[in-house]
């Protein structure tokens, strides 16, 4: 993989898919992505035992059935934020999909946009703000932040992502140097492509370089001034993701964060932590409904976004399994990823006799621990 | 298997079975069902984590042995709903009997008259009620409903099964839409026969049909008038099937439900989901024998009998071992199976030191997690 | 195996073995002793669930090494009913030594006679008081009794026992019915040979016969009155076999047992009943010191000994280990086992510093659950 | 093996090695190091239950990532027992590095010591004092005793000790008999070299012997009287190892201890003990900072690392993995892996928000069970 950049062919086809299940998308992904690529959308750090966690810890909460409940054709809009979307899930902000698709972003963010719903443009996008433009067409975006050690540049990034039109920032915290991918190191992997919105801080473009390197040239300290800098620059909501614990959302609440993103980078930072979904409770215990939560790391049915709302949050963020659309079937693929998740929502809904996301909210889940 | 209705060939072979473990029988029924078939009868939803559960949570408690209790000959007989039987199981509704054999409804319907217990006849029946009858022969059968979205229809239907001697009409209420069925979906099922009870509200006779489709025909906005309605119409006892809450049963006999019908639908509708027994002991506490409780999925020993009743069940009911008896003997085949369950059923009965059903009512299980 | 008493081969070697593990003790075993054979002596019952919780539960419960404790050559010594032993356990009743070796249970008997321990001797055995004394040359033993229908029959085989020098009578109570053991239904096992003790009120020797077959002709309806009967005809002390519940340790010690045995058969008898050593400690908290415990059901390493009298057990039995030192070697194999597992307890008690088989029984164990 | 002295060809590569993970390190130093010695270093006692929890039990608590912590640059420096060292972990001692490296103790020593920590020299080593000098080059160490049943050789060992400069004496309490080491019995394993140190008080050097045969020479009886004896006589700090209770702790203390050492000896001495990390929190509770505690058994991540201190340690030793390095790399490969416990350290610490190893003695672990 040490000249990767000279060979790394990502797919091409555009498409729709039929999904049946996010794990075949996975399976069928690896076959379309090279090695290098799918080893580093689908790994995760350390012995993986986070990344598996994320997914089995949904299995510690039961949904029960409830009948005689009155309900049909289950509604999926909500809110968040200001912008009413389609259903409880927006794309999650993931650094070069270009490894995914040719088409890159813009791919991820037609599909997306098609659906219905809010794209996160990542700072290490392998595309520029209109080339994604392109895939939006108009469509609401928020824009993902590392930060850069010179406020100078945070200050120019924020700019370009406002005049872009994203109406929120959403503030990375839990990925201040990179997790310990493993595959990764055994790849040697190196992005075979530049990141334009971060390359005015990094010495060179992106290309080659790994990830350690790239993280180890943003800003790792970072702190509350930072979120407070942030919101008084940009005027935007501010959002924190990667918080795991009551005290960092109160924390991030304090110094005027908009929106808690509860996030351990799907199993990619630190390891050894337990499945998001199992920190989610508490957290949204404490926030108290002060500020919006947005989930993500490890939904891959309509029963996880289900369990998600009933445990505290107002929508989840997809991450992988867009990124397995993307590689199979173009935006097309991506649009029927979110065409599946909502169905299989509506599919939960329907059975577990909740007619609008609010009822999900009101839901008790079965302790299976 | 699109074309599966020109080539669907059931078994058709009919004799005894020398049943050893009814986990044998589904592997053996596995090599004469049609792979479709197969896959549908045994199938669950999402990633079938339910399904597991529903056998695997019966090790959550455990049977203590009891010695020195002066027990000879158990007897298992029992009454439900004013009908004496056999023993504390009865056939549960599943539709399509023809799936695994060619005697359909009748073949089953056959084996558990013989047997002495009461047939359940699924609104899904591939069978017609005068044909089910010749295997019945007179013998103690209840009506399970998919209700249509037309009540003029519903009322059509239940005067149908009322004029073929139904003692009581099962609504089951946690199927308003299908489950997840993924192997469903990779096979394009589609069932090989029509369904002549439900026929009439069809678009269609049901054949060549998917079991999305004919959900989808069937009404989903299924609330406690129905359940006033069905018993007001049909004056009959009304069973409320697919209750997982104590709450739904505790709402279902406020309505004026005659039974509750503990069950997940054998893991069919919504997974991520507990076991079904997990769900039994706070329901029947709800309950406090107000109506009685029927008990499902799950069941494939005698030991499951025996831990459902222990925890509140007054019966149970069998489903898929006995199509598989079906499968691979026709009636004798369902015979074998009930037979089996009785002896085996005697057998703990008799180790656990209990001598009558009541008994085992009043047996403390051990908690074993 | 239909005709397997034709044919039917027993070990016939004679040697001293290097145990490293009863676990490959029994895969050895597997080698030597015809399949029926084997499969009898090895199985459990039903789903075997109980089979693994015997000695998966062991590890519910950790010992903690205990240092500076003063501790050097640690004595095993100990009295049961009025015996010094050599160890802490003695060898439990089991039908049909036979199977795994020609000498029977005289080969069993001598093996434990030479390393200075209590034989039990099955009412189950293949052998004459007489030819199990070859063996035992005047060393203590206890009798098993499996009840007759009739009184009269066992008062005969309670003198026939008396008159053999047994010290006690063991009334297995948990073993009213054969156990479902598929394994023996699959093979069609029946005994190979007679077993003259019983056979006096078998219709037949017990040659060709089945384990269900046998068990039918004894007595089912065990009842306190039993315990009475043989404590006041024996002058015996009476020990009940198969106990599992507080409940019934009191009710046996109420109707004069002189001692309670702790087992669920091996997992042999009820399948879907917790491991054996999770029943213990609830038990001898109930009895209170009244009567000795005296436990078996998984005991394979020293560290299980060791946490069986750590949670209340005076001494254990050992079952399947010594039958497949039999098997392997004879009476030096059985030997061989014996001194394995004294060695092995040694090192358990000097690692967890204790110097003396009390000096277990007041040892706190770790909840690992 | 039973002629393995004649045989034994440790390996004498020297080189840095590239450690991604420790667990690949042990498969590749299987490769490497001849059979009879790999079983030895890395198996257990029994049936490694123990051992697999030792690394499985840290998944029993969960580090939860902390952001906008205003950390960069980790810093993981520390001091214990008056040395200051360079991470929170040291060399744990270890019997016969020349089974893994012709270089023996002198190649762990400056892998050590060039890192940057403390050496603790076994008193089973294969090296002399002056051999390991030359390694240790003046770097701090630790000496680990064995004691002789007479303690006039115990003296001159530990004027020995001291002579050399052994700045504390680490008491083995854990091993006054060898653990029921199954893979050396069946390799029929010896020691295929002597040792010097203990050689004053075995008949024989070791070599040639077995570690039963040369356990069996050391003193079994060692009670708080023997840490009076060695504080006394050594004027050195004397630290406890293999302690898995509060009580011990605090008899250790009582009696002189300057520090405990919480271990089972890396799953080598008594099975079925809970993992040692499942033992630290409850015996640095009760210990409440009297004296430090340093930890080892099953240490191969910087989680661990971290996890260990969160939970009450001071420090932790590094055991089998370094020997993996030894055989891997000779000292260089030492040296790498104290390099990859420094750099994951201070990756978790940044991802946890922790500046130094004070903050994380503040650190809350998240309960996994």
């Amino acid at each position: 993989m040490t000249d990767n950049s000279l060979e790394y062919k990502a797919p091409t086809e555009i498409k729709s898919l039929d999904v049946i299940s996010t794990y075949e998308l996975e399976k069928e992904a690896e076959f379309v992505i090279p090695k290098g690529g799918y080893d580093y959308i689908s790994g995760g750090s350390g012995d993986e035992f986070t990344l598996r966690q994320n997914t089995e810890s949904f299995n510690h909460k039961g949904i029960l059935p409830r009948v005689l409940a009155d309900v049909e054709n289950p509604e999926t809009q909500t809110s968040i934020l200001g912008h009413d979307i389609r259903a409880p899930f927006i794309m999650a902000p993931i650094a070069a999909h270009g490894l995914a698709h040719q088409t890159k972003e813009a791919g991820t963010a037609r599909g997306v946009a098609e659906f219905g719903t809010i794209m996160s443009i990542s700072a290490y996008s392998g595309a520029k703000f209109e080339e994604i433009e392109e895939g939006l067409n108009g469509a609401p975006r928020w824009f993902q932040l590392y930060m850069s050690k010179d406020d100078e540049i945070n200050k120019d990034i924020v700019d370009e992502a406002k005049a872009d039109g994203a109406t929120a920032i959403i503030l990375t915290a839990d990925a201040t140097l990179s997790g310990n991918r493993e595959k990764d190191l055994r790849n040697k992997f190196v992005y075979p492509f530049g990141m334009p919105i971060v390359s005015r801080y990094l010495t060179g473009t992106g290309e080659k370089m790994s990830l350690n390197n790239i993280y180890a040239q943003s800003k790792q300290k970072i702190s509350p001034k930072d979120v407070r800098f942030l919101a008084d620059y940009s005027d935007l909501p501010i959002i924190i993701k990667g918080i795991q614990t009551a005290e960092d959302a109160l924390a991030a609440i304090g110094v005027g964060a908009s929106a808690i993103w509860v996030s351990n980078h799907g199993g990619r930072q630190l390891d050894g932590a337990p499945g998001s979904f199992d920190t989610l409770e508490s957290i949204s215990k404490a926030v108290a409904k002060r500020v919006p939560i947005i989930f993500d790391s490890g939904i891959r049915r309509g029963e996880h976004i289900f369990k998600a709302i009933a445990s505290g949050a107002d929508i989840v963020a997809i991450g992988r399994p867009a990124l397995y659309g993307l590689a199979l079937g173009g935006w097309k693929g991506v649009h029927s990823v979110f065409n599946y998740f909502e169905q299989d929502l509506i599919r939960v809904m329907q059975l577990a006799g909740t007619q609008t996301v609010d009822a999900i909210k009101h839901t008790q889940l079965f302790d299976m621990k």
